[in-house]
């Protein structure tokens, strides 16, 4: 190595779907690469919604980022949160002040949930995109529940026995009808002072229908399989106060104690690092080589970016689009290296859409075929196995599915995280 | 019902090992109960050091306590913090002002880690009785390394991997025979800029020998299994100072950033609470029949009472002890709503002791025997899996020690609780 020069370093920021493909993708290319993580696993995503309802543990959908990496000798894994990009000297800045050099950076640094200029909202509805969040959220579910068991006044009972989900994308029908389930079913017989059957599940959403990325037929569908399973779905008013009372929505008042949020997004900040262009929620509008306008050594992927597809509609905020973009952008750094000539501009393709409604529904949309029903819901729990990682996680979720879906019993009914009952997370 | 007087209501405060063991054994008794714990699990604690060093999930060794009883529909369970007793009234008085009536009370409310009068090291030296503490140990544990890996400081590097356990029971032999394990065999491939081989792991005790509630030899067959693993063993001085810098002992000063406390215990406030005789660790001093001095209507049993076994030792904080305890409290109260005579005073059965050293060496100590090595290790685990609760958790643990043993991949290897990197639990 000594008469080389230095290889090419590729920092990679983000170590989720995205940021992990471009990793796998430049194996074997003349390149050392760090990825910088301001968590310590790689998390999946799709599956968070099932640890926030007690389906499944917290270790059976996260892995250590830098042990999927550990074979790879010229991969180094460094936990540290980015404070911002110095383009000009190309180094990245840490919060605790170090800086890490890069030949070529790849923002790879996601979402969180956005309050539309409410941030106030957030102690009261919290959103989900965190391991954190979802034993947040686990944690206000059951305890709502113990409240309830304890309270004597009905009014306040009943509040404590309404939950409301706002914004009906995939992740507020998964948790609505997750909810729905564990109030009507798992929990039926461990309360001997209410009775969870009674628990109201509110779906609030602002737009005509629920679901609003699938063709209108299965979003329909969805619709009555979320009536089945008892949940309310709001249509057509957004919700204009979140409080420690309940929502307000349509100039009605609901009283609820539980109020989840999953009703929008805003990029991480790597546009305002950069200085680059974004869209009003944050996410960097690349170039069509999926660089930072400006930065051609700079790219960005992910929910972090604002791009269209080939039918003109915007890429979605998922999984394979992520992976499809850091495959993308491996291709590009290798064959710069190679001094071949530049790649066509980025092209998506949509494999499909997925949701479930609860643990018997699910709707799939391959544009050629749309599937719905038992059959959807098979394809589903058949397709997230498989791309979790590692045979461990493949088996603990699948048994942790056998026991939900054949007794009824979900595993992970932990309160945790409140110092005790007394004092803790009253709002 | 209605020409019936309300039955006899027991009030069972704590859902721990003795706890549970005397609702379980009031089954088909005249009375209702009422469980009260201010967490919502119940915890199997002899595996708790397992989830400190990220071999088993939280929901692995943790159940909902009311769904362990939900089929007994005279028992309910209540999430709330005791805050005294109203001997006069008859009243567990509770922290946020309510009361609950009880005939019979069972205070069954365990032991917290204890200082020796030095709770300003609790901060630097975090114990080991709840799935909290479990996830800082290991999220402690975990940023150890992980700060190592980007430090460039070899004195503050060294610090940074030097991992001190004071107290060489059980529980801290456990947690040093695994960290050491983890170090030096589970985690070496994943660092680029540390040998995690390098790693210390230091168990300090203040008496002459490690295991003191074992045999001469056990105890140096442990001690010879904990010198196999590299845990160096520090004997006959007691820790003078715990700090963010390190650890002093013998006028020794040793830098070490992560400190683990499993020195010593302080019983639950019971005793407080009925103004009742107490040991120097505020263990209640029980009549034979396991009732509180003056208060024949109130028993205490498990970690919050100091008794005496047959052979005039102390009978051990272990859980075959609380639930002995727990089942003979449970057939006092049913001989008195018998009118039957007074049973004989509590007689202690020690059925054997267990400890575990890494993952291939245990001893055992059943009196008539004592066994060491790989089959004292398989006769731990399979004690460990039979008396966990449930098929599913059976399971579970199995494949999580499979995985373990065979590719030594923890699966639970998560930094969870932190905001965020930068911010975060700098001690």
């Amino acid at each position: 190595m000594t008469d080389h020069p230095a290889p090419h370093h590729v920092v990679v920021v983000g170590a989720g779907f995205g940021g992990l493909q471009v990793v796998h993708n430049l194996a074997g290319a003349p390149v050392t690469i760090t990825i910088l993580d301001r968590r310590n696993h790689h998390l999946f995503q799709p599956l968070l919604y099932q640890v926030a309802t007690t389906s499944l543990a917290t270790s059976e959908i996260a892995w250590p980022v830098r042990h999927l990496v550990y074979k790879r000798k010229e991969v180094e894994t460094l936990l540290g949160a980015v404070a911002g990009v110095d383009a000009g000297r190309r180094k990245v800045l840490l919060e605790d002040g170090a800086e890490i050099a890069y030949d070529t950076l790849v923002l790879a640094t996601g979402a969180r949930h956005a309050y539309f200029g409410h941030d106030e909202w957030e102690p009261f509805a919290p959103g989900l995109k965190t391991l954190e969040d979802a034993t947040t959220i686990r944690r206000r579910i059951l305890l709502a529940f113990e409240r309830a068991e304890r309270e004597t006044d009905p009014t306040k009972k009943a509040a404590l026995l309404t939950f409301v989900i706002i914004g009906a994308g995939p992740t507020g029908v998964e948790l609505a009808g997750t909810i729905a389930e564990l109030a009507h079913e798992n929990l039926r017989e461990d309360f001997r002072h209410i009775d969870t059957r009674t628990a109201r599940v509110v779906l609030i959403e602002a737009g005509p229908r629920i679901l609003p990325g699938f063709k209108e037929e299965l979003s329909a569908y969805a619709q009555k399989a979320l009536d089945r399973l008892g949940v309310e779905v709001k249509l057509g008013n957004p919700v204009s106060n979140c409080s420690a009372e309940g929502v307000v929505f349509g100039g009605e008042k609901l009283a609820a104690k539980t109020i989840l949020w999953a009703a929008g997004v805003q990029a991480s900040r790597a546009a305002e690092w950069l200085g680059a262009p974004a869209d009003r929620v944050g996410r960097v509008i690349v170039e069509p080589d999926l660089t930072v306008p400006g930065h051609p050594n700079i790219f960005a992927i992910g929910d972090t970016i604002a791009i269209n597809g080939p039918d003109g509609n915007p890429v979605p905020g998922i999984a394979p689009a992520a992976k499809q973009e850091g495959a993308y952008v491996a291709e590009v750094i290798k064959a710069r290296l190679q001094g071949k000539p530049a790649l066509g501009p980025f092209q998506y393709k949509h494999a499909g859409s997925l949701a479930t409604i609860g643990k018997r529904a699910a709707i799939a949309d391959f544009g050629w075929i749309k599937v719905r029903g038992s059959l959807a819901w098979w394809l589903w729990g058949i397709v997230h196995i498989y791309f979790l990682i590692g045979l461990r996680n493949r088996l603990g979720v699948a048994l942790s599915w056998l026991w939900i879906y054949s007794l009824g019993q979900r595993s992970a009914r932990l309160i945790t995280q409140g110092k005790q009952w007394a004092g803790e997370d009253k709002a």
